[in-house]
């Protein structure tokens, strides 16, 4: 016998139908002896619907009311679900957070799970109940509804994971799991079977929004082991383990881009100590995140160029600190957000020399140009033209056996 | 300073734009120096909505799971509601019931409320703050979500008004108050000023659906002064008091008329001890309501026609009982459903002698047959042909002066 967390997003519950199947699915999972906990999301599109109607009452909505407001939407499903199992002669219950409850800490709309009573959640699987509980929510010590984020229902599968100290944690989505890249975009993509956190963490952040990140941060942490599966199909999905459980036959795991990002570039910025500091500090302070940075020497050696990337939203408020910071010397600033970021990820690069030259090679064969480089353990990305971003991506896919 | 409830049922809270609308009514009367509760129905549609997806999961759908699911309805008004009031700076927030809590005894859709937590609310109020309260639920003993019935905010409304002790209790909805007879079907009918809860219950009880019954009833029981006023217009409403309150003018208060009701007659019924209970009792044991019973003498004085009135769409199993049931001696059955009853209702009809020779003179002079009556103190009802339903509602009207 097992202890399952199993997790549904808003797509796999997007319809009664869904609903009825995603019934059959865990009366599968509750009939091979394994005790259920389901997790759910509101129904695709009830969310925007319900933020929608906050945003017509209020540019400003408050942000306890939006919490009391969206997180009715997974009471809806969790209901649903539960009526869906009883109809299949299942014992099941919706448990609402503030009935079990699921404590949380911090602010509305990003909170944190950090606790909660098991007691009854136990006592009901041992008399063979399933039990539903609503993604996203919890309560605060107040006794106030808080959520925890935008696709917060991942973390809450992790969290109730973790707690109940369950045997595994799937997450069922509307795709077969991860892949090597976009499938959308890229019909060569494959499924991978095993990744790592890391590369998971990697790979999501860098567009592939197979599951929040954060969550897999927290299973990564407590060392939680995930599965990232279809609702709609029977196939096998990605399983997510600690690096050290997997032997790594491929240097490169997966290719991603994102779109996302916006690039800058200082010309002949003075080269003395702290000049670095005097251009990020103020846009640090005014939460505008920069990504990557390269500095080139030049030829005079008393001047340098910089570029960076921040995201593409923040693009008109860094030119305008820039510009209204009197200590930041330069000559000339260029600017493009016509730029996309494409990665290659992958535990075994560590491992293998000539990653780096492989990847330029292959760009270069493309004749696309590389505008900046950026590169960690497992992760190495390239900002191109936003044009070039497909054809990067494939040549990669090929040049990585990834195909 | 008046402590009052002001309740707002599902089209005065029916899109955001009223939800904007019904903010501006209470700022107007909390600017003038009022305690304010808002209870709120869900917007108009929802639970209709909601019904519907629970009746695709099962016809059986699980009556605690339909109650969590219900219940939402009301929480996302309470949200949006408390946000357009913080929207026009004033201090608010919607209180759940397990956040006060509102405790309910009684079946799962059918609860009653039996107490709440005031000392919360009435500190928030102490700091001019607005409650919200989600109407039609609360929660039981067990910390399960209960609702109390459709139409249940009106019951919500009345109670929290009676365990507040508030002054008053303003049912706003979408008619400008309570009407001589059906203002829809008959122009001429006239907006009553006062009257008695008594008369309210007879009106509501006869299809003129504006307030919920039991909700009347609790306020007959602890005399909390009702008032019923459309949320879209700036007119006065109609005052429920206690009967003694009221100076009666008129011996008629209104007119009503349902299309619920059919009417099966008994004829040649052995006239003998017991034979009326032999009829009716089986009736009653299979839930079948019977509402209005004439008997006729027959002219041999040896048999009597019995006649008498159950509910439409319990006619056939009322059939049905009566032709299984070998103790009922009869010589034949006749039944018809396509009939109305036709009410008149007024406190001020026992003092007045002749109401019923004037009905019975006005309905012959339309030539309006009458196929049964059933009179209490303050009402006086007929079964007539569903086809002369409003040209009897119009005459009485006429007759009774209230045009």
């Amino acid at each position: 016998m097992a202890k399952k967390i199993l997790k549904f997003g808003g797509t796999s519950v997007g319809s009664i139908e869904r609903i009825q199947h995603v019934a059959k699915i865990i009366k599968k999972e509750h009939a091979a002896n394994n005790e259920i906990i389901a997790v759910v999301s509101a129904m695709s599109g009830k969310t925007n619907e319900l933020l929608k109607y906050s945003e017509d009452v209020s540019k400003n909505f408050d942000k306890r009311e939006l919490d009391v407001l969206l997180s009715s939407g997974e009471q809806v499903t969790s209901a649903l679900l539960a009526g869906a199992l009883i109809e299949l002669g299942i014992k099941a219950k919706s448990w609402l957070n503030w009935q079990i409850p699921i404590l949380t800490e911090g602010d509305h709309s990003n909170a944190r799970i950090i606790n909660m009573n098991i007691v009854k959640i136990n006592n009901f699987l041992s008399e063979n109940g399933v039990v539903i509980i609503p993604g996203f929510q919890g309560i605060s010590k107040e006794g106030n509804i808080t959520t925890i984020g935008r696709g917060g229902s991942d973390a809450t599968a992790v969290a109730v994971a973790k707690i109940l100290n369950a045997d595994s944690c799937e997450i069922y989505t509307d795709v077969d799991g991860v892949f090597s890249t976009d499938p959308n975009k890229i019909p060569l993509a494959k499924k991978i079977d095993k990744i790592s956190y890391n590369e998971m963490l990697e790979l999501s952040s860098l567009g592939a929004k197979v599951m929040q990140s954060s969550a897999v941060q927290t299973a990564m942490m407590y060392n939680i082991p995930l599965e990232v599966k279809s609702t709609f199909t029977d196939r096998v999905g990605t399983k997510i383990f600690d690096q050290e459980n997997i032997d790594y036959t491929k240097s490169v795991t997966g290719v991603a881009y994102s779109k996302d990002d916006a690039k800058i570039t200082l010309v002949g910025v003075k080269d003395k100590p702290g000049v670095a500091a005097s251009i990020f500090e103020p846009l640090s302070k005014n939460n505008v995140n920069v990504d990557m940075v390269i500095q080139n020497i030049s030829s005079d050696q008393k001047t340098t160029d910089l570029t960076f990337t921040v995201k593409r939203t923040d693009l008109s408020k860094a030119i305008e600190l820039i510009k209204s910071n009197k200590k930041i010397e330069y000559l000339n600033m260029h600017h493009k957000d016509q730029v996309s970021k494409v990665s290659i990820v992958g535990a075994g690069m560590v491992s293998t020399p000539g990653i780096t030259f492989k990847m330029f090679k292959g760009l270069a064969e493309e004749k696309i140009n590389i505008l900046a480089i950026s590169t960690s353990e497992i992760k190495l990305s390239v900002i191109i033209d936003e044009d070039d971003t497909l054809n990067a991506v494939k040549k990669l896919h090929t040049v990585f056996n990834l195909d």
